[in-house]
């Protein structure tokens, strides 16, 4: 609670520079309150329209630090956090710093969202896939990282980092703990920089799944900043809350040499820093309200009431998807997709073929003229040769998602009969 | 003025709503209330927090394609807008698209802004210097461009477009009219792209200067789509508005095929979209009141202000340099910076060699340390062997200006007694 002498001399102070304030303060509940007292007295002369330092405004560092303290139970340095508009910024700013000829190679999963791929071509390196296997529930497999390293090793690529996406887009895995030390144990051995996308770190629906971020994995295994060279990506997009048009992200870039941190520090400035409205979002994601706080019930509600719709909701996409005629489904355990299989008919493929796109497009294609619906196709993922799948956000208002269902099944059924052969 | 008939109906939208929203609404003017409700209408949803277009919000580009039709008298298309998180990372993508090698060149200002050479340097380009002259106050002239140019090709350089700043940074030159029309026909007659940093177009205090767009220079002097690629970037960074944390700007992309139009595109959904508060400030500014409006009056006084409080400080501070010895200071026509030359002594460069750095960043350390004034060495943003600059913003508060100059005037005394050997 905000005490009267901590309040006062602010209103004071906001009784001077504007009555418009001093209306919205009374609105609102008193933890919010300091909590905009704090985060302005953070901000150089108060002001959110000037620039920040370029790695972000120091006072908003030290939250998220102790947000990831919090977290994982191990220690943070504000200095290891570069705040950025969005996720995707930091991720160009580490294939640029990975990235010094087509002879570096980044490890990516198979399917993968596909910035990744993007930002490796943009920056002219070398992408190599490795296959998450669909059979098991889409499962990161150490064998199947060392035989794709050891083959791109064996072409004389320059292997740099491993990119591994948990909770999962598209496949909406969430890794088991002892999959991610393995994984940890891989990079290190390896000498991999290991690029850890946790955008998706608050969706987790699967009871017996927890995120843990890999930098808590390594340090409990023991590895410090100088075993493991590790960057966490993490945005204000997804999660319960989902301000995506808003722009706000971090990384957290540890376990590097002061030459290599002098060289993404220069980087960061070029573009001088990133929109301070997402800089107190990605905050304030890593600092939400306490028990005792005025507003932590009313929070709390409305977080679980989101979390626990996103998990019903991909519960009934999933049961819907697999009552269709060769469609599979694996569960989403977290992330916002589900990431069906389709197995079309030759006809189909023949059809797409003949209209010069790739099957699962194809259907994606008719789905969308025939209902509305839009779905992304597997190929723009990357998936197996000879294997269709699409990916469909859980995100539908949960009272629209029968509709959707019901319509989606139809289009089915007809498209199945139409190419049924 | 917004009528009863409008107003209702958002009130009542609103009251289900929120009631705050409604207590901020009885703070506001009429039409900042009708501008807030039209942005909203523009938005999918009303929802300021989900993506947009990678383009940036349809509703909000048409607002800047009006404004730029007012300013130049000649028609704009919203599909050449792209919105941006302030100019630079339009300026990266511009790069991104031009640099397919090392062996493509960009023609930049020497002294210039230094994300152009940043950003060439970090896309494999071939950065080709044109000298600004100092003596005729930082003028552009064509045959330094020329001479440039045909060094460059005679290298085998693919010279690839010209990058202008106007009005300059750091030179605080505004071009005039007659020297635009020469670089439009170079331009035009070269097949080099035309990259016009036009962020600084509102701050002109020159009275017998005027800001004119390249893009209304070129389709005066009857040329199109077809005769000339012209880029023209743009923020909420500079002018009378400064709102740079925002992280607000566009690129109007003009005269280009539909096969590169596609691919700048597919380089701005990589990113998703820019931050839509940015976006909603970028169309703001191309949009102000109107007389008429309510809030006119005190938008255009604060301006007024504004701009005006600028050009007095330009011209204290000019006065100011030009009164210490050794040193000489064009006028600061527009922009926001004095770039004055200094013309060190020789002890003073032999001591900055000692200490290892450029001997105007010697001075501009030296400077610091001893009355905490921070300017930016010219060795930042290049200059002529053998010549030395400072950039100096004229933003410091009016009130304070006399201060610094005082502290900064009995500061160059003791290092010109110091070193004048």
């Amino acid at each position: 609670m905000l005490s009267a002498e901590k309040l006062l001399p602010m209103l004071r102070y906001y009784s001077k520079t504007s009555r418009r304030i001093q209306a919205l303060i009374r609105l609102m509940s008193a933890d919010s309150i300091e909590r905009a007292i704090q985060i302005l007295d953070q901000i150089p002369c108060r002001a959110t329209g000037a620039y920040s330092h370029s790695q972000g405004i120091k006072g908003l560092r030290d939250k998220i630090a102790s947000g990831i303290e919090a977290r994982d139970g191990f220690p943070a340095d504000p200095n290891d956090i570069f705040l950025t508009d969005g996720a995707s910024p930091a991720v160009h700013m580490m294939m640029q710093l990975l990235i010094g000829s087509e002879n570096d190679g980044i490890l990516c999963p198979i399917p993968q969202y596909p910035l990744y791929s993007a930002s490796i071509t943009l920056h002219g390196g070398t992408h190599i896939s490795y296959y998450l296997d669909e059979e098991t529930g889409w499962a990161l497999e150490i064998s199947e990282l060392e035989n794709q390293l050891k083959t791109a090793r064996s072409r004389g690529v320059n292997v740099k980092a491993l990119v591994v996406i948990n909770p999962g887009n598209p496949t909406g895995r969430v890794l088991a703990e002892a999959n991610q030390r393995e994984i940890v144990e891989f990079c290190r051995k390896e000498g991999l920089v290991l690029l850890a996308d946790e955008v998706y770190q608050e969706n987790v629906y699967a009871p017996d799944k927890q995120f843990y971020s890999f930098k808590k994995i390594s340090r409990s295994m023991g590895f410090g900043e100088k075993d493991i060279s590790l960057v966490s990506f993490h945005s204000a997009s997804k999660g319960y809350y989902g301000e995506c048009g808003k722009r706000g992200g971090y990384m957290e870039f540890t376990g590097f040499s002061p030459e290599i941190r002098e060289q993404i520090y220069k980087l960061a400035s070029v573009n001088l820093c990133s929109n301070i409205s997402g800089q107190i979002l990605a905050s304030l994601i890593m600092s939400p309200p306490k028990v005792g706080d005025e507003s932590y019930e009313s929070f709390s509600a409305e977080k679980d009431a989101i979390l626990s719709s996103l998990a019903r909701r991909a519960k009934i996409l999933e049961d819907a998807f697999n009552s269709l005629e060769g469609v599979t489904c694996y569960k989403a355990e977290g992330a916002l997709y589900s990431f069906p299989r389709i197995n079309l008919p030759d006809k189909a493929i023949k059809a797409a073929e003949e209209a010069k796109t790739a099957p699962d497009a194809f259907y994606a294609w008719r789905l969308l003229n025939a209902t509305g619906i839009v779905v992304v196709s597997g190929s723009g993922f990357g998936q197996r040769a000879g294997t269709w799948h699409f990916r469909c956000t859980i995100l539908p208002q949960e009272e629209k998602i029968p509709a959707i269902v019901s319509r989606f099944t139809q289009f089915h059924k007809q498209f199945m009969d139409e190419f049924r052969g």
